[in-house]
């Protein structure tokens, strides 16, 4: 194939630098077939089978956590009745705005309204109201895994911002005492912490701020980090619900003495906007680089072929393919494209470890082997392929893992006044120094006009609140959120 | 513990006659933790953990057998534009009573009508005629596994007849010729055979008569089985839709020779009702038998203790829980009843085996396995435990296979009048001549108050047609059905 042919074929592959993230993350979801957005409902998705391949491995970690901490999976119907809907007050004036309502059928009214749940306290609390009596029931720990529904009003986003979320991991648990429902949080906490260190993402930890909790909620923690064009986004909570919903619900249990108390509860929840946050992060201008965990397909082999050497090549490659399927998702690219084409498209996809085999590779008992993150190559002997591919994948997994926390924590500022804030704004973390009353947090909000995304209790401020100027508390991170 | 303690255990335990079917399905679907019809909107459950698990693991072998056969997983919006719902007439005429329809939020109207799918067909044509374009594209084989909503306006039953199938495996196929589309009829009705094969059920297969086909469609294929009460179930669905979809979706293709044509297509699914089907065929008066591949608990660890010798005893069922579950999926009751109550409780919950574990055990380096489909003990030196109870699992796995059978096949009665019928009319599936005309299958249906089910085109008929009394060319299956 000569020189303009290749250049013809590259010319159609993705390389679109980084830096345009908005363009990058419209167009790699594309590309790389993680989702189609040419469906006619704004804010609805359809997922690729290459992209659910990503999800639902993701989906599987974090089955796999909530399994192992003790949780049981379960399904409570998409439908709620609009009188329980209603029993929480906060909850209801949070979602009513969002949430969509089924009146009838296409040819029949009928005759009550069901809501499509925006998320599922509601349906839960109704059911735990009947499966909790006693101090034996508790506690009690429930996760499904469902499609959620909620109208953004806000603009849309692919993933990240959509109308229907349809990989929600929801987890609800209920307990006889405030001390272990706060022990649930810190559970919670480290659930996701060893979730997000296996996608090799890093966060930062913030309690909400009064004014912004989560609807019906005592407090909550949300996971955040930086997305590349430097917007705050939010990855998961973990939400201390207190006995507001309990009240509401009438979730009570006998103790050992036979008196009667409100459960204390807890929520917390992720969803695919997980896999939006890990493509965005670790990816390149030239594509996707999936951690080797949630890679639909974790090795790519790549026969390059030679006239009349064609037969050994391929034999080696379908034999090599059969061989580490045992130990890996890997797949050969059999198809008519150059060799420099499929480097390129397997790129895109962010396949994370390539192997090349031409005649040279077959005639030496040798592999060369490429990594997507660095495209550091290196022949590999046959016999020492299984473990180099493993130590390959792992070297990889650590050196998204460290790219992504050196990316946070350089951008993350400690001001001591408003006008420094305005100098730090972009693409920053900006930590302000605050006394912790609700009138100064909004106070700095408004100034900045920037979200406030939350603080961290276990810290210690040593400067002035910007506002008020007596001692700071704690600092209120701020910034640009999605 | 005294005989009266035990006795009065006992009572608390299952034990419904199954020949009472309709109280027995009802009550263990919530005895033993399947799910709860507590929720207050009618058609729609709770699925408890143990069902759920049970669920999870039906919907995996599914999965795994779609992936074999080349299906691609992937996810459709939940939610449709009722301008695409309608581009297929019949399809649009076979639903709209039961879709229902979102118009707005609590707080707001959509200005358009969104409709909740009952199947995807609509969601999934509009896509596919994006994705389709050239005769490379060919075949495109996809699934998803979802929640449909149909507004059932029959009596609703806890799993079978539900308004929100939550567990619904639909896979949508197109092909370049109608050859193609017909071998994947047959690759369909494969897939379906093993899926119910290793569910231990029994079946028959059956064309469905042209007035009952499904809508949209050329024709479908059913699987059927019989329920304890002697009615016909619909278990799965194998449907060839031919170029009605194409045409009205613009699904086309180009071939080799540059012309285009419209795809065939074709789509099956099945859904929870499967594990409803399993439970019931499968079950005795105690309660359920899982089938080992989805028995949530396939072995049960019951401890025997006597006095002084209770820490050997709990050492062994320890230790044999941690080496056991290498192999299966294996719980160990700790709990403070009875092992007598323990032995009840289990059966009901379907764990098809047990181990006893005593101070007699203990000494002989023994276990003492029950099986429960027939209840036989057998003791077992610990050296051979592990080939034991596979060997039992696959035996139980047989023995269910083959009542299922027995059970069926003895219920299929040939008739030559419509006399006959009425003798055979409770509990059968009844096989009745029939020429082949519309016009007779609709009076043999309205003659007999019975529901034709279908018809075996490979099956010849000898007899003649009891309607008109020309030669038969099928016979026509029908029957009490669900």
């Amino acid at each position: 194939m000569s020189d303009e042919k290749k250049k013809e074929e590259a010319k159609y592959l993705f390389n679109v630098p980084k830096s345009d993230f908005s363009r990058w993350y419209e167009e790699i979801l594309e590309k790389a077939d993680i989702i189609d957005k040419r469906y006619p409902v704004k804010g609805m998705l359809v997922w690729k089978p290459y992209g659910f391949k990503a999800l639902k491995l993701m989906r599987r970690i974090m089955e796999e956590l909530l399994d192992k901490y003790g949780h049981q999976e379960a399904y409570f119907p998409a439908l709620i009745p609009e009188e329980v809907f209603e029993k929480e007050r906060d909850f209801l004036e949070g979602f009513s705005g969002e949430t969509f309502v089924v009146e009838g059928t296409l040819t029949k009214k009928l005759g009550r309204r069901l809501l499509l749940r925006p998320t599922s306290e509601t349906v839960m609390y109704y059911m735990f109201s009947q499966w909790i009596t006693s101090h034996r029931d508790l506690p009690l720990k429930i996760y499904q895994t469902v499609n959620v529904f909620r109208y953004e009003t806000e603009h849309t986003r692919p993933i990240i911002r959509v109308r229907e979320i349809m990989n929600f991991i929801e987890a609800h648990t209920a307990h006889a005492t405030p001390e272990e429902a706060e022990a649930q949080i810190k559970e919670g906490i480290q659930i996701y912490k060893k979730f997000f260190d296996r996608l090799c993402l890093a966060y930062v930890i913030l309690r909400t701020p009064k004014w912004d909790t989560f609807a019906g909620a005592e407090y909550n923690y949300d996971f955040f980090t930086l997305m590349p064009d430097g917007r705050a986004i939010e990855m998961g909570s973990v939400i201390n619900l207190g006995q507001k919903f309990a009240k509401a619900f009438d979730i009570k249990y006998m103790k050992p003495d036979g008196t009667y108390e409100y459960v204390y509860q807890t929520c917390y929840g992720v969803s695919e906007r997980a896999l939006a946050i890990t493509i965005s992060i670790h990816g390149d201008d030239r594509g996707i680089i999936f951690p080797s965990e949630i890679a639909p397909i974790q090795v790519i082999i790549v026969p390059v072929i030679f006239k009349g050497e064609q037969e050994d090549v391929m034999k080696k490659c379908l034999r090599l393919r059969d061989e580490l399927s045992k130990h890996f998702r890997v797949e050969v690219d059999l198809s008519e494209k150059t060799p420099g084409y499929k480097y390129y498209y397997w790129e895109m996809k962010g396949v994370p470890v390539r192997l090349e085999i031409g005649p040279r590779e077959v005639k030496n008992y040798e592999v060369t082997v490429v990594r997507r993150d660095t495209g550091e190559k290196r022949r590999v002997p046959d016999s020492a392929l299984v473990e180099e591919i493993k130590r390959t994948l792992e070297d990889i997994d650590r050196n998204l893992r460290k790219k992504a926390e050196e990316f946070l924590m350089s951008s993350i500022r400690e001001v001591s006044s408003l006008e420094e804030v305005l100098a730090h704004m972009n693409g920053t973390l900006i930590k302000v120094p605050w006394c912790g009353d609700d009138d100064c947090g909004m106070k700095i909000e408004e100034r900045t006009g920037l979200k406030a995304l939350g603080y961290d209790p276990e810290e210690e401020c040593k400067r002035d609140c910007v506002i008020c100027r007596r001692p700071g508390k704690y600092y209120l991170w701020i910034g640009n959120k999605y």
